[in-house]
């Protein structure tokens, strides 16, 4: 039973203040870069309750990104503007029913609103016609900067603020979504040590299902033992995403887990298993992926194709800095785990053709990582004007930017044996010859693994924000029950059994992490 | 940790082909009566994945109910007919790309599902216009009908399916709606089977929920025991609806849990806690509310008001039966929960009064009980040309029909003190004789009590299918730590101690249910 003493932290809501100054700041510049005049208002609608197709039955309402990152509003029905002029914010908030307060709780003043979410005013959402006039400072019809773009990994288009009473507005659709989401790129103190907490507690549950993992369980079992650490002892009730929660053959599958392959295998003895699950902690994300054989002792297949990924993850995570292509860090990866197929026999011939092949593509169809913040796939990827690349495995890339500064993104190689990726590239002539084919089939049922860390780029390097047993020795101490992080005996004893056994991946040795 | 030995039960998929069968033979009969041709398609369309917002975030898919209802798919994206003239089935899936392979599992043949949900053809979903146009019996353009209806919960209107080519055929937006609907009301065997399982597993979540309160926990932690012992135990991956974990004050609310108010108190010594929370199982719904003393012994306070629920819960249970119209029974538990006020010096004066100006409403301002099964509110409360009340309280009712046999039907009395409907009680001329302004100013921060059970009309009665302590005394016992169902020795502690301190309700004696 979790005590209530090492809850949840408190939340800065000044964060919400910082990121709207942020955007009034560029903003500004950008107005007066293309010689606007500084009036008008940043107006953004915030998300409303849904109810499930015809029903009553309304799912957990969880705020739009873009509105949470600049308020932080965790309730329904709201509107926010930013006054360009002065850099003021005024929250809109749902005129609510005595039903409301019969069905749902307590009408809350609207001061409490104001105190909470650090505003400079809150009026009713019947209102905002009226008080935008009334503070509108510009000549002519008052400005409406609206939220309006696309989010290039759903290929969705944002929905720009709707009120009774916009037409007496002037709007504009295009200057806010670039500029607030470049904004969203770089991270604050505040939102880094969110990102952070909700880290070390995704972290935290990662190593419970490490430890509780037994053949014979299903996988959604696992799932619940993550999602019962994060709210439990961390106060997340919501998840970035929907937990994957891939064993055996599944792991093959980037996005298992779903509705249509909902997490319900029973684990046998010699699965891999591909957790990738991450809390969210005030709308700030995780996203984090651990692969472990069920049983608790890597075969040494499993080691083999592990330590492909983890070194393909180190090595990534000692390169980066500001300044340093994304596209390289791809490529990085999928170097190093081809050099380590190549070392375990799975794959013959020159590393630089496979790479002129896209070979690594085969194994790894997915990008090396992605931006992270209030979304799992932060947007800013790729600014308009940038393209996206079209080879195989880099056009999976979720932004091919340089790093900079203050960037979060996840670093998340993976090797998996996945049919219809292998099939084709062993029958393809240009490629069909890096292939040990007699070795190769030992794979066919093996799944897959991948490895995932939120890093922060920081000025001459990058921060690992996750802490986890990454070593396979290190992961077979915590399976057999040692607590993280390990002691020194532990160490000793764990460390020393690995290097007698790991003779079948010798290119693949401990890698120091940068941190 | 779980073992997976008992673990959940396997579906019986035929029961979504009975569920057909129904409702071929309802139209059937329909179509008959009204002089029309046996021929055409019922036509449904699955639900749909749907990301957040502008984002590529996906929460977890929830089929539509009417279309799990008759086929039982868990996958998104599917179309469903049912060939009226000889009520044969198709399902058309769609057509996954090379995609899905990589990303989100294994492309299953359309075999798979034609055995899975014992159709008898399954083709693409861009095949619908070919394959109905060509079974099509009739003479002219082929007939569709469509599903389009009001659900007198949500008000909402369901969405008729469409597709392309869907200008070839004629549509009937009518005659599907009330027929399904009313098919939906009375449930078979197979359907009670898994709601008795959803409330099984529910009710022993809610007896580790009890035994695990603890003063000094959140709200949040109690409704976390419980999705663990849904999911873990039960393989209950969804909650029929948003837990309801409120304690103290918020226990006044009836729909607390959700966003704007989301679980987040600290439990205090003297606390009642109110806890609703149902999970779902193969679609199919529990919902059930269990209040007790989150220190695990009830003040003389708390005694008085759980009794007149609990008073009120088994009057009603007792009088069910086919026959019995519902709204007498609303008025059954509320003439019982007066009583109690009135026997508990709350309340003074003719309960018959009282009822006379609806008295009851104030504190119950909800309906007793609603249709359950694929959802928590099910369809078919008020059927076209039935009204519904508008006095107090009755308004609520989310229907007022007589009951039948083979319906699922939550009980769920509640008695709550919330200024919002106490206040202007009290000040009313009509109503403010009524009240002990001394005694009730106790209750000011008391919070409220609900106790919920699922319940299935039999031939010549009701069936309880929620199984938990309900007496004071149980719920004490239970929460000293004795398992469920209590033993004889804990029955004689326990009962004897109750009989002794139950002095302050002595109008609220343990009712016998009926079962």
């Amino acid at each position: 039973m979790a005590s209530s003493s090492h809850g949840p932290p408190e939340i800065a809501m000044e964060l919400h203040a910082l990121n709207r100054a942020k955007l009034v700041h560029s903003f500004r510049q950008y107005l007066k870069a293309s010689s606007l005049p500084l009036f008008g208002f940043i107006l953004l609608q915030g998300g409303g309750e849904q109810s499930r197709y015809c029903s009553d039955h309304v799912p957990l309402f969880r705020q739009e990104s873009y509105f949470a990152y600049l308020f932080g509003v965790r309730e329904p029905g709201f509107y926010g503007a930013i006054d360009v002029s002065i850099g003021k914010s005024v929250l809109f908030a749902p005129r609510l029913t005595e039903d409301y307060a019969i069905w749902s709780g307590k009408i809350k003043p609207l001061s409490s609103f104001k105190e909470r979410y650090m505003v400079s005013l809150v009026c009713y959402s019947d209102e905002i016609t009226e008080v935008l006039k009334s503070h509108y400072r510009g000549p002519g019809k008052p400005l409406l900067y609206l939220l309006h773009g696309l989010n290039t990994d759903s290929n969705k288009f944002s929905t720009p603020a709707k009120f009774e009473g916009i037409e007496a507005f002037q709007t504009d659709m295009t200057s806010l979504h670039p500029i607030l989401s470049e904004i969203r790129v770089l991270k604050s103190e505040l939102e880094i040590s969110l990102i952070k907490y909700a880290n070390d507690i995704s972290s935290a549950a990662h190593i419970e299902v490490m430890q509780k993992s037994k053949v014979g369980m299903k996988e959604y079992q696992l799932e619940m033992i993550f999602l019962h650490h994060i709210y439990m002892h961390g106060g997340c009730r919501h998840c970035s995403y929907t937990c994957i929660c891939a064993t055996g053959e599944n792991s093959a599958f980037i996005h298992y887990g779903h509705a249509a392959a909902p997490n319900d295998r029973t684990l046998e003895d010699g699965d891999i298993a591909l957790m990738d699950m991450g809390a969210e902690y005030h709308f700030y994300a995780s996203d984090v992926a651990c692969s472990f054989p069920v049983n608790g002792k890597f075969t040494d297949d499993q080691r083999l194709v592990y330590n492909a990924v983890l070194k393909a993850h180190n090595a990534v995570l000692s390169t980066m800095k500001p300044g340093v292509n994304w596209i390289d860090m791809h490529k990085l990866a999928e170097k190093n785990i081809l050099e380590s197929l190549v070392a375990g026999g799975i794959l013959v011939g020159e590393v630089d053709s496979m790479m002129e092949e896209r070979l690594g593509a085969v194994f790894m169809p997915h990008g090396i990582g992605h931006f992270l913040g209030l979304d799992a796939h932060d947007p800013g990827g790729y600014p308009k004007g940038t393209e996206r690349p079209t080879e195989p495995g880099l056009k999976a890339l979720r932004t091919t930017r340089e790093l900079k500064e203050c960037m979060v993104i996840t670093v998340q190689p993976g090797c998996y044996f996945n049919d219809v990726l292998l099939m084709p590239a062993m029958e393809n002539p240009n490629t069909s010859k890096f292939f040990n084919q007699e070795a190769i089939e030992r794979f066919r049922k093996f799944g897959g693994v991948r490895i995932e860390s939120v890093v922060h780029v920081t000025s001459n390097g990058c921060e690992n924000l996750t802490d986890l047993p990454r070593e396979t020795w290190e992961i077979e101490a915590v399976m057999a029950g040692a607590s993280w992080p390990l002691d020194s005996e532990t160490i000793q004893k764990y460390k020393s059994t690995s290097s007698s056994s790991s003779s079948v991946a010798p290119e693949a040795p401990a890698t120091e992490v940068s941190t």
